[in-house]
């Protein structure tokens, strides 16, 4: 079981190569076949192969076999995760960002109420 | 200049590894300097200045020198532009399966006008 700092490593780590991203956005609009994955790039199959172990490794992609195709489909709770990680540190920055709007409106009022120029 | 796809290579590689999201974590509560942003880390100086080195091309973090002081703090925009390709991706996976559920819903109700058990 990965723990939650090794799952982020994995998922962020999937997500810094451009066909990587590309399999996720096309598995985002519905479940495909390996093929079907590798299609749009100039790419051997064991190089697809190879990448597609890198998404199933960090959990963003799972597969399974029927018969002799194998369907491959996105796993939201990976994504959620690396999504949520980014939207913690937004939230805090706005945070900061609110608390120091205040205190800069806050001083200035001061300084008009002192006769300073604002 | 950067592409968009080189900018989030770097941004999710920048990512992939917990003490640079530890970095992130900090400075999004506000800026600083390299020292202190190496302090909770049990790691010398040029492992601090190398990890910094990879969040600074990535641009999600941003330093400057004034006197003998270095002080970062995280560029929203880099951080941004992660999010936003993350939640794309879910607002297409939610929009495939509200039309799953819809379609599925469609011929429930089909199956039930034509007697069958639902």
């Amino acid at each position: 079981m990965l723990n939650r700092s090794d799952a982020l490593d994995l998922a962020f780590h999937a997500l810094a190569d451009p066909t990587r991203r590309a399999m996720v956005e096309r598995l985002s609009l519905g479940p495909a076949s390996v093929s079907e994955l590798g299609r749009p790039f100039a790419m051997s199959l064991p190089a697809v192969t190879q990448h597609l172990a890198v998404l199933e490794r960090s959990g963003l992609v799972v597969s399974e076999k029927t018969g002799r195709v194998r369907t491959c489909r996105v796993e939201a709770k990976a994504l959620s995760e690396a999504e949520q990680w980014i939207n913690a540190r937004r939230i805090e920055w706005e945070r900061r960002l609110d608390r120091l709007g205040a205190y800069l409106e806050e001083i200035t009022k001061e300084g008009s109420k002192n006769g300073e120029p604002t």
